[in-house]
């Protein structure tokens, strides 16, 4: 099997060892005759602009879990599937728990500064309710960290498929009212483009945190900073954004409710992913079922 | 039943009404004959010193985890038992899984100084060994979080009882020589304070986190600042000091990898200690087995 390779400059030190190494039969390439190729791997960033010269691709694999921007390329017709590593999912799992204690413990409320705050007995995480907005493989993993734990969880599904020990809604304005911390973990797709608006904001209840490691473009930006600085909302844990790198003079980085952490929620690891594109790699050569392919029209 | 109440002022109003709804057939006084009492709830800070003329009292029951205040008093000849609050343990469990994830998660690298910081894929929990001291039952809750998420979890434990997922040994230097987080649980012993001095913290890889929510006296203060000082330690999270409050002149306020927070990572919530404590004087009325006696000589 021949397969061509297209990523930004640098990935290929760190993806063709691995890729190798999990599908010894593949001849990995990053240039050639398009239609020699049987399969493409992309990753946002290379080369490749216009699919309909590889003529007999049978599977374009991409490296990413997100794939906005290449599901929208006019000139792809080969069958499409994202990325769904078992290491992504875990360190966005981690991500999220971390960032829910961080607010649930209320760690920010002790300052170093010699006061002594022991006052208040916090509310254990099972009083402490956390809402994820999306459920699949990515909101699945979280979830079952955060019930783990012990926090009622709340998943928004359009599917509304059942998730064990998570209460599965398609109402989103429900979910929004419960969730003392909201996680999104929404793709960027035209139906999710400014979802989170002042008046879906507005539902939160009061003081709620939201921790955004999913896509930028979910969130109104004025509306969250707005709603942060009228005190209805506690603190924003922002991972993605309409621009990346976040420009230097955005006022996210400057808002004392707002942590900025800069895409690294959950990354791709190769060591994990590679065996999963061999997987899919070989099951499109054999005619077999392949995993994670996107639908076109719902975008992800 | 009679039962006498002694704990510091303040103590009764949160605690007299969940005691009698968990205990309808307690008559419980905060004064009285010594000698017509069955039995004693104790936390410290009550007037009861001497507990000889209490010599019909077939249990002292006591409201907190830590019995380091009562069990070297001489007077005190009646069985001891300490509280295991199921809400504390879940206390516990979600503060040194928060700490651990801040530490692992390397929060405190993303300073909001509007600098993208995205150079470095961190590892995943899997790759992030942890060590708790003391594998009693907030030990063993903690490890319960740990291991869902992902974390090798090495207990160090005198006993050396199996606990589930988790690597339990009775060799202290092999526990801290794995330990990129250390949580002390330990209580406070003659065997176990300063436990943790120059030589012990030695041990610890270089940039090892230390949460310590059990006792203050396990840690030798000034060795601990002298292993952050010289880069060897990450960082301290500690909940527990020596003198509590901490005083406001204390260097762990001032010191920039020491965070402070106000022994609140365990509280007994009398809501669900009420009904453990019930349940013991019961099985002490009718000489069945008390639950988690005091061991004199062990110190807990």
């Amino acid at each position: 099997m021949r397969v061509r390779f297209s990523a930004a400059p640098g990935a290929w030190d760190e993806w063709a060892a691995p890729l190798r190494d999990a599908c010894p039969e593949m001849e990995l390439a990053q240039e050639g005759d398009p239609a020699s190729f049987d399969a493409i791997i992309y990753a946002p960033g290379g080369d490749i602009a216009d699919f309909s010269p590889y003529v007999n691709a049978r599977l374009v694999q991409s490296l990413w879990a997100g794939v906005e921007r290449i599901v929208g390329n006019a000139t792809l017709t080969q069958p499409l599937a994202r990325m769904v590593d078992p290491g992504l999912a875990a360190g966005m799992a981690e991500y999220c728990t971390g960032w829910t204690l961080r607010a649930h413990l209320e760690m920010d409320r002790y300052a170093q500064d010699g006061v002594w705050r022991n006052g208040q007995v916090p509310p254990l995480a099972a009083e402490r309710p956390v809402t994820i907005l999306g459920m699949g493989e990515l909101g699945r993993a979280v979830a079952r960290h955060l019930t783990a734990i012990g926090f009622p969880v709340t998943g928004f599904s359009r599917s509304g498929a059942p998730v064990e020990r998570v209460t599965v809604t398609d109402d989103l304005d429900l979910a929004l009212a419960r969730a003392q911390v909201l996680i999104s973990l929404l793709p960027d797709t035209p139906g999710t483009r400014s979802l989170l608006d002042a008046s879906r904001l507005a539902r939160l209840p009061r003081g709620a945190w939201i921790v955004n490691p999913g896509r930028g473009t979910v969130l109104d930006d004025a509306a969250l900073l707005a709603a942060l600085d009228a005190g209805h909302l506690g603190h924003a844990v922002l991972d993605v954004f309409r621009t990346e790198p976040l420009p230097p003079d955005h006022p996210f980085w400057a808002h004392p409710n707002v942590t900025v952490t800069p895409h690294i929620a959950a990354d791709t690891r190769a060591a994990t992913a590679a065996p999963v594109a061999a997987a899919n790699l070989r099951a499109a050569m054999e005619g077999r079922t392949v995993e994670h392919l996107v639908h076109r029209s719902r975008g992800y």
